[in-house]
């Protein structure tokens, strides 16, 4: 196995490839503007590395992981108008830079073009299972997306509820990735559907994190505000959780007031840490990183690429960004 | 060959049938609101008829012609929020009845949902071919709507170009529409070829007589105000003409001014008048129609075939909504 950054360079030196030097500009210039801003690469990187486990090459799923990355970019060029969102990876977003037409219809030529990506170099063989698997993740991506929604209008939003939104809006992309690089791999059915379930597990957990983070994050790795969750009053699992078992009342006495920030962040975590949801949250995060792991002990691999895709779920509940 | 109204019917029965009443309903229920808004149908029509024609079974398409209404109404959605449209079939658009972001995330959902249909009942022998054509066909719409965009902020767009971006924006998913039929029915490569030509060159005709009758349909028959387009100086054949070959200097005193809208229409009439715009729009019109139907002359079909294409693109042009 290689390591992580060599996947990623991989992804990198692809979306530098794409033929998107074109007209008209105004369409396909905010694409490489979205693509180039860099970010983690998780997604292509569990396609790729996926791949590589499998089959000991890498490059037969580096489409297919060009079109789950474009896909999850499509995703965040949406959401960004949505949320009305200025910041993405310390740039503008792209309705910002450009306009909210711009981002709303490049991110439509970028959801079909990560389905023709994903296509790509794809025999005939696995064409529908590889595009059956793309498409049905999409529509729960915007299932989870619209429940998110949804839950902010609503005060009885259940844990279950919440952990199954972050399933649909987060999670089934990750266990895409990995299943689509397995299928590209001809790994044998249980395999890929062990890695889909790793890949499932791996981002409740990665989800998970960043909320925490969000809220207990250092101000200096994390990058961005800490508390900004707090501040929109986002259903979190740590509020959601918090909004069941407050018996202060001091969620009460601050949730939908006109507080100024800093104190609302404080009151807020004052409970979270009466409840002890930091460690719990925590704990939580490591609960789904070993079922994550767990979920490949039933297919055949060396020690080196089982020790791979076990420190990328630890990595995932250790890191601070 | 069944009448247009048939083929219409198969639709709206189809669209009925779709799975649609699921949870998220904000997600759902503005996909239904805007499928069942009726319009003419006239994508799958093509497609319908198309395969009826070829193969004798219209039902072997009714997956991708639905396909193509749902990318079809897809981009409405996103171009209703695009426009800041207020009506669309005499109901609000999605982003009026709804939000913005329901008209972005709900036309997201088409979009894929598009594709999924596209796919079935489709034999793994054309899969490729199909999506190739539908996937094709979608970035190109894009291009037409970002050239489209582009034309608004410029003063020397040419009647060439303004031809090349109706074609991207609105032919080729009616060539695109006809050819999926022929491919559901079998057909061999060349007719494929002359039906998606036919459906092209229908389509450029289609939109010119719509940019017609903005400027002279009856209005008790249009069902719109006329003269929309000039009050938004929206750059149409007729316009682009005008701006080309005016030499009475009335587009300068009127274009970019903030003239009374009845003033502003009825001068710019003038000119167009001056210019015998109507009748040479016509006249273009007609020249497409009769080259979509000449696409056909290549293909064996019966007569009553032949009429019922030939008779779509007489419609198209003689229409009067």
């Amino acid at each position: 196995m290689k390591t992580v950054s060599h996947y990623a360079q991989m992804i990198e030196t692809a979306i530098s490839a794409l033929p998107l030097d074109k007209q008209p500009t105004g369409l396909y210039a905010p694409i490489r503007y979205a693509l180039e801003a860099g970010g983690k690469r998780l997604r292509p990187v569990l396609t790729l590395s996926v791949a590589d486990a499998m089959c000991g090459n890498a490059a037969c799923a580096v489409n297919q992981a060009l079109g789950v990355e474009m896909f999850h970019n499509f995703t965040l060029l949406h959401d960004d108008v949505m949320d009305n969102a200025d910041v993405r990876r310390g740039r503008p977003t792209v309705h910002r830079k450009y306009s909210e037409n711009t981002a709303i219809l490049s991110g439509d030529a970028m959801l079909t073009l990560a389905g023709m990506l994903v296509m790509k170099d794809c025999q005939d063989t696995k064409l529908r299972r590889v595009l059956n698997l793309f498409n049905k993740t999409a529509v729960e991506v915007y299932e989870g997306q619209q429940f998110d929604v949804d839950f902010e209008s609503r005060n009885d939003v259940t844990v279950e509820e919440y952990l199954e939104m972050i399933r649909l809006k987060t999670s089934v992309l990750l266990g895409c990735a990995c299943e689509m690089g397995a299928i590209m791999a001809d790994a044998d059915e249980a395999t890929c559907k062990a890695f889909y379930n790793y890949g499932e597990k791996l981002g409740l957990s990665f989800q998970l994190k960043d909320d925490w983070l969000d809220t207990y994050g250092d101000p200096l790795t994390f990058g961005k505000e800490i508390g900004g969750d707090i501040a929109n009053e986002k259903k979190t699992w740590l509020l959601i959780t918090a909004m069941a078992e407050d018996r202060s009342g001091i969620l009460d006495e601050v949730l939908g007031k006109n507080l100024p920030l800093p104190q609302k962040i404080e009151k807020v975590r004052v409970v979270y840490d009466t409840l002890d949801l930091s460690d719990r949250c925590r704990r939580l995060e490591e609960k789904y990183a070993a079922e994550a792991v767990e979920w490949l002990q039933s297919v055949k691999m060396n020690e080196d690429v089982r020790d791979f895709f076990t420190s990328l779920a630890v990595n995932s509940v250790k890191r601070t960004k």
